[in-house]
């Protein structure tokens, strides 16, 4: 049993109460507790050394990265975050410098957002840095966005571009917290996630709490510069169109809205965010499953194992 | 620099904005979300097999002592736990039933104080597993508990009895969530902590926030029969006495009130909670410093290194 399959299992039998508008499932939790026409968004993400970031890592893009996939979860939900704790396990003795390196990386992110850092806890983890953000924010209830509610019909969007994170990116996206409150705000956005498993994973992911399929647009993927870049002819090599369907960490929103609204969208996107790309990828059918156009036609994008696909 | 002088240092210059109303150094961060007549109350604890739990101790108490420790900082608050999220990170593979089990205790701690379990999520932490919990709440501004507050001639009450927790408590106290909300609704506390890091730190803790000292009765300190039963004759071994004052991890609430309140308040919570020890240990005084009066007189209780003390 994986992690996945055990977190299904026990997730129905865990406690509830009244205030759980959305628990497990979407980008954050969302809670009713009372504040007039809001809820609150709750969210935890963790970084290990070894596996989110390498002992070499600039410590200031660790802190950065642990507050800012936190920050980017938050905008999935067209939400405004508010003050995070930081939980910082480390070996014993530490560096004190990286510890203070990293801190200021997050404190600039923390300041750049409008967050507090309202305090947190320092503990032992003998092994390697691991460092947990636990972050709230609000966000107005007729704008909340969450993976359910996209239709056959949508118009699937992302922004930026995508694949070969791990070049860089990861250590210094910045989460797309301005472009996802502009577009809870002027459009009527049917669903929306961020990119942290890769696009076609997250994109099943909001299939999976929306219903329906997605057909997709081999030309319209914008494939960044760094999937394009990546090393070919090794038998383990992933095509650049591979990278951005199925590269992690992106941090880019996908979204969907009514067909009608796509050629406004793009039309005022590009007067007010000139500098971020913003590509119709795509649009969600009433057939579900996931599928892939390109020059030989309408393929299923298999949900494992297409490392020798496109 | 050991972490605590690390974060001390670094707290000052964290990023804050309008909400906080008390970040790092309570048992709790405190929010201003525009709540009416409440505050949001914020905290993140983490345990850690090896360290906070061996390898050994039961699943279900493990999971039961990850959300306790945090319901009990909410308490010292005079607050209303609402919601938790869980932090996973584990070795691979991993054995499911512990899993299982942990969250058994975890799921019946929350239901029964009425805690929702939003969520989470679970990562890697490839030597031993580490569980992290971040927990929301509430508590009407009117009532909220702080460290500060404290003020000379204020009696010093506890509950529940002291010291030796390690032999089995800390896998299995109840946080003092119900005496807490009673405390805070029927009688005028002026400052309240929880105890992890044994009376006499945690006092020097509330001490620091409240400015002022404080005087301890040895006699009407309640050490718990773990801690009278501890091995003694080594040259390690703490005296019972001296277990009371130092041992972690008792979880009761340690809280000061008006000196002409304490008979009220001791007569009220005997019919209220007839089954909880509840002790007039001491009281504040404008000198600072932590005294202890026994047999001897009136002694100084030094800082650090009273293992031969009392």
């Amino acid at each position: 049993m994986n992690e996945l399959e055990l977190i299904a299992r026990l997730a129905p039998g865990l406690a509830t109460n009244a205030s759980v508008v959305v628990a497990a499932g979407d980008d954050c939790a969302v809670l009713e507790l009372g504040l007039p026409d809001r809820w609150l968004l709750f969210k935890t993400d963790a970084v290990v050394e070894g596996i989110h970031f390498t002992p070499e890592a600039p410590p200031r893009c660790v802190g950065h990265k642990a507050l800012a996939r936190c920050l980017s979860d938050v905008a999935a939900m067209g939400g405004i975050p508010n003050s995070a704790l930081i939980t910082l396990a480390l070996p014993r003795p530490f560096d004190p410098l990286w510890v203070e390196k990293m801190y200021e990386g997050l404190n600039a992110t923390a300041r750049r957002h409008g967050v507090a850092i309202a305090g947190g806890e320092t503990t032992t983890n003998p092994e390697r840095i691991l460092i947990s953000i636990a972050l709230i924010g609000t966000v107005e209830k007729a704008r909340c966005l969450l993976r359910s509610g996209a239709k056959a019909g949508d118009a699937l969007f992302v922004t930026g571009e995508l694949g070969g994170s791990l070049a860089g990116k990861h250590l210094e996206f910045e989460p797309r917290l301005a472009e996802a409150r502009w577009l809870a705000g002027h459009f009527a956005i049917h669903a929306m996630i961020d990119l942290s498993d890769g696009l076609a994973g997250d994109l099943r992911h909001l299939l999976k709490a929306s219903g329906g399929g997605a057909e997709l647009l081999a030309r319209a993927i914008p494939v960044s510069r760094a999937a394009r870049r990546r090393p070919q002819g090794e038998p383990s090599a992933k095509s650049p169109l591979l990278a951005a369907l199925s590269d992690g960490e992106d941090f880019e929103l996908l979204f969907t809205l009514p067909a009608s609204e796509a050629v406004p969208l793009a039309d005022a996107w590009r007067k007010r965010f000139p500098e971020v790309r913003l590509s119709c990828i795509g649009k969600i059918t009433a057939q579900p499953g996931l599928r892939l156009r390109d020059k030989k036609g309408l393929q299923p994008l298999p949900e494992h194992g297409y490392v020798h696909f496109a």
